[in-house]
């Protein structure tokens, strides 16, 4: 897998290998400092330039969650996916308030289109803050101690990465958001978030 | 299903309701003048305050990819996904490169977060382009009549839409993607985005 420590998206990638007991090397590409995504190198792997990209049968998978959905298919047996199909849709409606509603709009590769740090930092601000919000509501219906019940799915993948963010980058009161606090605190303490996470990658 | 005309969103489920036979009712939230998605109203449909929401099967589900996810679950007899893992893999980058890379930071909602009308325009021009020539190079993999070769499939439902804002709102040269373009046009003579294409519905 190529990725960075910083990347919430490859911290995703990173808990679903890990948590499938997929042996893998994690190749850093440093996109903040050194700008790597841009080199010549990192295009013949990803074209559009960014992480993660993992490399798996001989074949350059990119795109988080395409990745995930293709370990989830090709190795089933550790299933990241709820039994049912409603609760798949419950699990698939938050990763997609996250996946589509908060990472893009937070992002720092956004500030440098905006005036200063402070406009941007009031942008990512506000929409991490509104996409929390959802799923907040979002796990009223379906919390147990992780986002669907107490089964590790995909939606815990995205969750705890942005979670994460929310805090340390943006400063997120996370007060208002007690169920999602409440499930970050349970996922913060598997084996699976301890491993990856980025404090421990870095 | 509940939805507005001009939502790049919500096109892409009445896409998907459209390409496998459903038979829908749309119930139009006007987002955009009437501000309809703030009322408490719908607030007790969605509580995210978007469109599109489904009503199936005594239950609403949210988030356009959730919902097209359900409804090939539900119906999977005309499929929108490929046979093979490995063209689902790359249908779902082309998917997410849109659903995550594009639509967030190019829709009209985020016009008021901008100083000027012409710092947003920008801004959605910037991040429509990147995501197009991402989607021109995975086409270069794949790309048939359609995105992938010459079935239908969800990427379909997600390029048309966001092609058609990038042209319509974005006023994108779309001479710089000629795979894109090709696939568009082609996509542009089925009867399933004939039938749903806003101008029809409006």
């Amino acid at each position: 897998m190529y990725g960075f420590w910083a990347s919430s998206c490859t911290w995703r990638v990173r808990a679903a290998l890990h948590f499938k007991g997929i042996a893998f090397e994690e190749k850093s590409v440093d996109i903040v400092k050194e700008q790597k995504q841009l080199t010549d190198e990192y295009r013949s792997i990803n074209p559009s330039q960014k992480v993660p990209a993992l490399v798996m049968n001989g074949e350059t998978i990119v795109e988080s969650m395409a990745i995930i959905q293709y370990l989830e298919e090709m190795r089933p047996e550790v299933s990241l996916v709820p039994k049912s199909p409603i609760l798949r849709a419950r699990m698939r409606e938050i990763c997609e308030t996250i996946v589509s509603g908060i990472q893009p709009l937070q992002n720092i590769g956004l500030k440098r289109h905006f005036d200063s740090e402070n406009k941007f930092k009031e942008f990512a601000e506000y929409f991490t803050t509104r996409g929390l919000e959802s799923v907040e509501e979002q796990l009223k219906k379906t919390a147990g101690r992780f986002c669907i019940g107490d089964q590790i799915t995909v939606a815990d993948l995205c969750l705890v990465p942005q979670v994460y963010n929310g805090i340390v980058r943006h400063k997120i009161n996370m007060e208002k958001f007690p169920i999602v606090s409440n499930v970050y605190e349970h996922l913060l303490k598997e084996k699976t978030f301890i491993e990856t996470h980025p404090k421990n990658i870095k």
